[in-house]
């Protein structure tokens, strides 16, 4: 099973996302991630899927969502040719004795402290999966308090 | 109507995206940004959901998510006392002769440019809803040619 992901552009009508959920429950798709925003046209939401499957599935989810009214264009954004980011929160412990080792871990990622308190820290990190992965597992060790993700967005690099 | 925002805390069984979307439908909620991400128990999902309406409507709502038996937690964020965050990807017309003043705008608002080609340049920014609508508008007399933005994602400050 590999993973793709779809940017998929609907018209911003109440509704459309629950439609599009209830078509993946249908049809049993295995949806591995999913963010929903706004883009720079108002009337016009954006969702990036990343499914787990083959080929097939992948033309068969791309027919099926076209079925529906709402959207507008369904596009598979190859990992290669595209970038893709997601973002994540992360609470950690931080006694002050940590707080330096944790300072070079966070330059080390491109991250940012985002709050402070007396025995905790929040990191805002941004980057691809394995990046997200990879700061998750350096920082485990201080101790991981709580921590959110988004889904992934993605969009095709160059002029294309 | 305000927006509040939810962060609920679900096994990460398949289709509980879909059933929770469900209810969202059969209920007739006004969704306004939905987010789904893994967190540092694999076992475990947390989706931030931004819901508007009013104090009814969340309790309701609350009550509603606590029915299904993937729901582990829910939880009121105060955008007070929480960092909320959003990513966006956005790639712009950059013209040679416009790079000086797009490159001024990225540092300006913290941004970073992650792709360029001939004629465009793709912009990563996060931050909160405000502040992606600052630099989207900042960004506009470029021309805009693709945005996405994620869901948005919260976490309560401090040692709470």
């Amino acid at each position: 099973m590999n993973k793709y992901t779809l940017a998929v552009t609907v018209d911003n009508r109440p509704g459309v996302l629950t439609r599009i959920a209830s078509l993946f429950r249908r049809r049993g798709y295995n949806i591995d991630s999913l963010s929903v925003g706004t883009t720079h046209d108002s009337s016009v939401s954006r969702m990036t899927i990343v499914v787990d499957g083959d080929r097939n599935v992948v033309e068969q989810l791309t027919k099926q969502l076209y079925k529906l009214v709402e959207v507008i264009k369904v596009v598979e954004v190859d990992a290669a040719e595209s970038v893709q980011r997601e973002l994540a929160l992360i609470k950690i412990k931080a006694e002050p004795g940590d707080r330096a080792d944790i300072a070079q871990m966070v330059n080390v990622f491109r991250a940012r402290v985002v709050d402070i308190s007396k025995n905790t820290l929040i990191v805002e990190v941004t980057g691809n999966a394995r990046k997200i992965d990879a700061i998750q597992e350096a920082l485990a060790p201080f101790g991981i308090l709580e921590m959110v993700r988004t889904g992934r967005v993605a969009i095709q690099r160059g002029g294309k």
